[in-house]
């Protein structure tokens, strides 16, 4: 090694002694013919004294930020009343006897300070200067220190690591395929995994019993938001298990991983049902650390006068001081929901006496007005918020709502951590509303799974799922941490009988099921154990601990929008030479096909 | 969980204990209306005893190998005389109370036997059931166990793991990229890396110091042997240190890893310069469980009369006890030669009497026929075998011939571990030699890198490797483990200008260096660290340990040959509207490229 010591190692116990270090220039200050400068590296700062005669005799008169140098000299406490408590080696500097500067650095685009901010297509470009800086190098830091606390966890129970391939088959799961043509079977193609999820389910009809994966997944989504082409999944697996099994492994894993960061997570969370969640919070992933719950008021407004309210379901939340908002914030709030997809957003406000005002107060019957007050929990000077329609419609409208109000009343408290489980989901929804949610249907039908179509229904509803999809819930529990969801997983199905079912009931054929999942079908003939498991988003869950905003931050190197690199410049185009080698252009040989599929047979030794 | 104990762990000691376990029939044999289960799962086997009673009134009467099941019951030891000492659980049976079939078993395609010789692609068409056996099972729990291994002893030493992208652009490497096209910029595609190499120089530049990934790596390659299109390795990268680091490094890994099958790997392994390995072994990976070291005998033979060994190179290697091969087994040894491109093999025999015989004899002169058998070490009985020629090419056909030697003779010890270094390798190769071993030249130059473009000229060699490229020696290591490359890394280069000599004897121009490499020529230019970093092997690293033959058996789900998968049946043809909408017909937009280029600028907050 090229070094003795981290610079950011040296504490006044190392006065005295001799040491070489090597790193970064942070910052050089010249001051009466002799340079100060703050030596940067892996295990952090250090102040270095250099006499300018040894810049000299070094080559290193132009020493500046970011130059690569080694420097031995004596540790040294600082001068009385030169120390600096905001640094671990803030007591000490190294004199320096000898520097070599091991390479020098041009003008940079940026300063490597976390305080400068710096747009994001030169932060990317740049990215090996990004991280030098201390914030972006410490999300990936944590991000390491997270894979490894998962895994103990998950071997010290006997988890089996196994990869799974990633040159894999298409077999849509709600989002698009990135597509590998396959040059040895021209026309052919490979599919990158959108998960492990059939491979997984193979291992554990192949008796492997427990598995975990930090596995890389694919989608070929258009980048709105924060998604990334690639992503990384925790993917877990296990046999012989129900989904209590589940929830306890994962909640000892994301306590392990929360303690990391310092922070006790208590244990068990919360359970609420899919239904609850809704009524509760109008959201499938709650954010627990404020209350602002739904107030349902469908019978209170049975015999409203007011047509608006006279719905299927019809709900508030309240808004703690809402009532003093001025007239264009109230109009803010209609824009709010027209964003939404929705007519408005229905407010009432209660004065300081109690009365109440706005648009909607007037069209309330009296006791309608004299009653609400009590039944939302409202308080002199808050606002009521109303939706009313289709349920599930009006819930989400109302738990976007109750998100904004946390927001603008800044009522989420900095460091907090609320983790519930949302369980029993609906098996399937309309296929209509997963496409408009921009996902793709599996199957032709007017029905797709919600979780995904390997989950299994609750055993009571096994006889009626497919004559009444719409009831049925699912074995699927989604684990949310402060309103983000970090894992998700279900109890699979294992008999075959019951997965041709929910094929049908998602409008595959018989064909078409035996064409994209044959092998998974025909792997249940083969004595399947009864099995379940659960994936995390990774990059969510290390962005969250490292207080991010984006997962780009806990991304090595991130995509940035239209999934372009600004670093390597990916994607390019291909060379002429290159399309054709790689058979691009190909007409599936469906013959070849054939003969590869036909098993090579047995014999016995 | 569905079961309390695992089958596998029941002792003696748990005699009397209620237990419920969770598996597969194994076996079962029907005696005096007992039924007797070998009940498996992943801790092992235990024997289950079933009263007929309960068989039928469990509805399991017909009960048969792979049902996977419940069993409750006592543990009870077994009857005097029954014990079973081959089996850990050998001593107890579980007389079963209760038993629930979970899942039926349809005839199986072959027997869950290890004994059973079962054709490869059947084995992976129902890869679940091959993995029920103990063998392919152990292999991928073992690997599982290196994981941990090799990940501990890196995190111990402050190495940070980092996931590096594997959408990303095309950059030669050698052998041909996957491609995806990215459909949100139609006409340009991604490319599967070939390996992290630059990304975690990056790294290095960006300060990480330490970095380690289990990575999967695609090579389009001929399915020729036993490659993968995908496979694993694990790749390390440092800053701030020489050979001598990550060769020690390395040794500690390594030896880390053997002790999980109870290996006690000496350290530090031997050292061998690469023409030393050529000189002693002829091979750049020699295997040392034996010596049958090549001996040079070109200056013995530099007067000889003998036409054939009048050459540059001259050398042989003996045949212990082989002068008594008949004679239709040295004409073997002839097609032997021929398969590896040679004309033939000369060969002297040494009788018991001393006298040679051979065809090659009669043109030896009498006095270079004297001195042979002291020259080259050889015994009455003996077989001297030779080759001349080019150095390089008689080295490496004595060198396959040496290792047939010892194969034949069986001079190789069952369970013996023989590591060694081979360094200080040529930096340049004659480019038409790497294209003749199927290798894809980096530049359209006479010489093509032999580790890869990004390696280190040593030191002495800085100032001549571009003139004299066939002479300078790089800065690499290969690790071997009997006779197998199971790692190779070097010291790169981290200055732009010996990056860009480099690339020029490799037939780049300077536009084409900047168009393939020029974010890592740029990233040269601030500070860049002297770094160097090492991959291993991690499919052949486990296939060792295992004691396999092919990478394939410690691969999860691998291809079988032409890269297809004939569980899943990967690859398959797309759909018109995949391949539409996928963009793989487009035509590159430059223009759009270019806006993306442009970095967004900064602004000081």
């Amino acid at each position: 090694m090229m070094r003795t010591h981290g610079a950011g190692t040296l504490r006044s116990s190392d006065a005295g002694t001799t040491v070489t270090l090597a790193g970064w220039v942070a910052r050089r200050r010249d001051h009466g013919g002799v340079a100060f400068l703050d030596l940067r590296d892996a295990s952090g700062i250090a102040q270095v004294v250099v006499r300018d005669e040894l810049l000299d005799s070094s080559g290193a008169h132009d020493l500046r930020n970011e130059y690569c140098v080694t420097v031995t000299g004596e540790v040294a406490p600082r001068p009385e009343g030169n120390a600096n408590a905001d640094l671990p080696t803030g007591e000490i500097e190294v004199t320096a006897t000898s520097l070599d500067v091991l390479s020098t650095a041009a003008p940079l685009p940026f300063p490597i300070d976390d305080r400068v901010n710096v747009g994001e297509e030169t932060r990317l470009r740049y990215r090996y200067l990004d991280l030098r800086r201390s914030g972006p190098g410490a999300a990936l830091r944590l991000r390491s220190k997270v894979n490894r606390v998962a895994r103990e966890t998950l071997l010290d129970r006997d988890f089996v690591e196994l990869e799974t391939p990633t040159l894999t088959r298409s077999t849509p799961e709600g989002a698009r395929d990135f597509l590998v043509p396959a040059r040895l079977r021209p026309g052919s193609w490979y599919a990158l995994p959108q998960s492990p999820q059939l491979f997984k389910q193979l291992l554990m009809v192949s008796g492997m019993e427990r598995y975990f994966q930090i596995a890389r997944c694919y989608r070929d989504e258009d980048f709105r938001a924060d998604r990334q082409p690639e992503f990384t999944q925790l993917d877990v697996e296990m046999s012989f298990v129900d989904q209590d099994d589940i929830i306890e492994l994962t909640e000892t894993l994301l306590r392990n991983i929360w303690a990391l960061i310092g922070v006790d997570v208590p244990t068990p969370f919360p359970r609420l049902t899919y239904a609850e969640a809704m009524d509760r919070y109008g959201s499938d992933k709650p954010d627990l650390r404020f209350g602002l719950e739904l107030v349902e008021l469908t019978s209170y407004f049975a015999e409203t006068p007011f047509r608006v309210f006279q719905a299927d379901y019809v709900g508030a939340v309240v808004m703690p001081g809402g009532g003093s908002q001025p007239r264009r914030t109230f109009d803010a709030w209609q824009e709010f929901a027209k964003q939404r997809g929705h007519r408005g957003l229905a407010y009432v406000t209660v004065a300081e006496d109690g009365t109440l005002g706005g648009p909607v107060a007037k069209n309330l019957s009296e006791s309608e007005r004299e009653g609400l007050v009590a039944a939302v929990g409202a308080k002199p000077g808050d606002c009521v918020f109303f939706a009313a329609g289709a349920r599930s419609q009006a819930q989400a409208l109302l738990g976007a709502t109750r998100l904004e109000v946390a927001r603008r009343g800044e009522l989420i408290v900095e460091g907090d951590w609320k983790f519930c489980w949302v369980v029993d989901a609906p098996l399937f929804e309309p296929a209509d509303k997963a496409v408009a949610a921009g996902d793709v249907a599996v199957g032709a039908g007017a029905w797709t799974a919600v979780h995904h179509a390997f989950t299994s229904p609750k055993p009571e509803f096994y006889d009626t799922f497919d004559t009444d999809p719409g009831s049925a819930t699912a074995y699927a529990y989604d684990v949310v941490c402060n309103g983000n969801e970090i894992g998700g997983g279900s109890i699979r199905i294992h008999r075959r009988d019951i997965q041709e079912r929910v094929f049908a009931v998602m409008g595959l054929t018989e064909e078409e099921a035996r064409t994209k999942f044959g092998f998974l079908l025909d792997a249940f003939d083969f004595g399947p154990p009864p099995h379940g498991g659960i994936a995390f988003g990774w990059d969510r869950i290390c962005m969250l601990l490292s207080g991010e905003e984006s997962i780009r931050e806990v991304i090595a190197f991130p995509k940035s929008g239209g999934g372009f690199d600004p670093l390597t410049e990916a994607p390019a185009p291909i060379t002429a030479a290159q399309r054709k080698e790689a058979g691009v252009d190909a007409k599936p040989d469906v013959k070849g096909e054939k003969q590869a599929e036909k098993p090579a047979g047995q014999s016995a030794s």
